[in-house]
């Protein structure tokens, strides 16, 4: 069955994802929509919130659509967050300004551990219905990107009911009740699979998983209780849409030492933070899966010279292209929201230009 | 010359650094003195603050004590804090409850980074006066280890002004201005390794630099900003006091990716957190040098059956010792300030006991 949306005009960053040769190396940067450019804030100033914003699939359409107005980025990502999941599972999540995402029920004690299911993805629908809209403004300039959190990443905040610095309340029930933690991570995952198929269903042309506290844990913990899970969405995941195959990303940020095993997951790209060297990493999964990354946010910090150094400094540490590679630039974690727009510019221009070489 | 403090009784921590024979796998905790016990509080409370406890030799030396009359540890470890020596530097340490350090002075210009010299030693005397009443103290009870902080790890603290979870400042100077940067780190460098070995002088029998934030680098960035001035520590280190071998260790927290880079800076053992997988670095080091760690603090907060069962996972990862082989056993981070003070009775004593029979 043929697309009912517009033809893709780039897709550079679905082949490079799949690993198939392209002219230049793709990218995109994550919170690429978000509060280092001013008319995020104005969209945002009129959602009157976060949640409203996000919430709404018309704000959600607008500032997802913002940076590929400003920027000649390859790709684009709905404009969401995480924690959709786990406010639709009941647990009640609300922002607090200058503190971060918060959930008034978080999961403490077993009876709402186990009271705990995969939700209704009827109310889910505000982030398949902005997909679909997003998708239809694209009108095939470049492919639209789903997402989710990791099974444990969710846990985390479900457990901990905000951010934390040390993961205290999820690791004590991760070592001393291991059944309670494995119910969460069954659920969310069940739940995470159900939800990224959604998005592809509704427009998404790939699909990526942010396990964003994946590095918190111990080895063997991130075996058990991340990787294993990931593994089980990724499983569950739609191959192909219309004909055409959906790629999926997994970030594991502080997973370096994992690469390995994260690329036996199923998944066709991993993500890399910027601990990791290109050059190796590549060398040690031998074009296996492709890569996205990874660039310290904190180098848009500097000179437009030393932008530019940066970004071909890391696509030397790639290195020349072959047949089977793939390599996606992003940066090693999301863009700072202190970061000046126009260094967002030079490093997009810097990434074309000095790629093309790589290419050859 | 003969030292003047009373022989060591129990001297397996530091054969265990050098890589000789020991019967059993030695163990102390990082922040072993410390709010999780209740007679710490307590001396906390007479002290009236943080730094009143720590700038006080006596009450240094009672807090150093306590761990070592309550548990049966290897070593003991000198209580004080990193920031002592751009305290010394003139930057104005001082605490504020529940928020941690700060500076009231951070190093934000040209002018006062330029302005940066290494202290005069007899400014951190009351440290050293602590040491050398410790080490009387113990009356060879169990080795003194002395330590100080990375020279990138303290530019953190000193450029931020405060902790920080991005590194914004710090990371922003680094790309924009690594002249300015370096003129930090070089000058922390040499202050170290002059307040290190002050406290070799004093009494400390082994140091350890604490590189707490290298592992938020780049890979590149690591080994130009920490790493490099990290050898130039070791380098200027007194490598024996009274003919006696004064070993070293070295932590970077999150340095998983780079341990045989760490491996080759001079140190004699190399710390790691629990994202490591000690067979893999044993295998990957090839007995080089001593491993010291790396259990997840959260373990602690298990029940008795699953602490020791840990223990036993981690002995049995770091496999059977050969005559050059090193490991002292220890958690990946600080103790946690909400752990129980008997579950560290457990895991003393499950070292002890489960470790002896690696060690025939």
């Amino acid at each position: 069955m043929p697309s009912k949306f517009a033809p893709l005009k780039n897709d550079t960053f679905l082949r490079a994802l799949l690993r198939q040769p392209t002219e230049y190396t793709p990218v995109w940067l994550m919170r690429q929509a978000g509060r280092y450019l001013p008319e995020y804030k104005a969209t945002r100033a009129r959602a009157g919130s976060f949640l409203g914003l996000a919430k709404n699939p018309d704000y959600a359409t607008e500032v997802t659509l913002q940076p590929i107005d400003r920027y000649a980025l390859d790709a684009s990502i709905l404009f969401s967050d995480i924690l959709t999941v786990p406010d639709a599972m009941g647990l009640g999540l609300y922002f607090t300004d200058g503190e971060g995402p918060k959930f008034a029920h978080p999961l403490r004690d077993e009876k709402s551990v186990m009271a705990l299911e995969v939700p209704d993805m009827e109310r889910l629908q505000y982030v398949f219905d902005a997909v679909t809209q997003i998708r239809q403004a694209l009108n095939g300039r470049v492919p639209l990107i789903g997402f989710a959190g990791s099974p444990w990443t969710l846990a985390c905040y479900m457990v901990e009911g905000a951010g934390s610095s040390d993961f205290r309340m999820v690791k004590a029930m991760l070592y001393d009740r291991p059944d309670l933690m494995h119910h969460i991570l069954k659920t969310n995952a069940a739940a995470t699979a159900a939800y990224l198929n959604a998005q592809i269903d509704a427009g998404a042309q790939a699909v990526m998983l942010f396990d964003s506290w994946g590095g918190a844990l111990a080895d063997g913990a991130y075996q058990t209780f991340s990787l294993y899970y990931m593994q089980e969405v990724i499983r569950q995941l739609k191959r192909e849409k219309d004909g055409v195959r959906i790629p999926s990303i997994v970030f594991t940020k502080g997973g370096g030492l994992w690469l390995d095993q994260i690329a036996d997951s199923g998944a066709d790209a991993l993500g890399l933070d910027w601990t990791v060297n290109l050059a190796s990493a590549r060398a040690q999964l031998a074009d296996s899966v492709a890569l996205q990354g990874n660039l310290d946010p904190a180098v848009l910090f500097a000179k437009p010279e030393q932008i530019r150094a940066e970004v071909q400094k890391s696509l030397a540490s790639f290195g020349q292209h072959s047949k089977a590679s793939g390599h996606v630039f992003n940066l090693g974690h999301g863009i700072s929201q202190f970061t000046a727009p126009e260094s967002v510019t030079v490093l997009v221009d810097a990434v074309h230009e000095y790629s093309r070489a790589f290419h050859v």
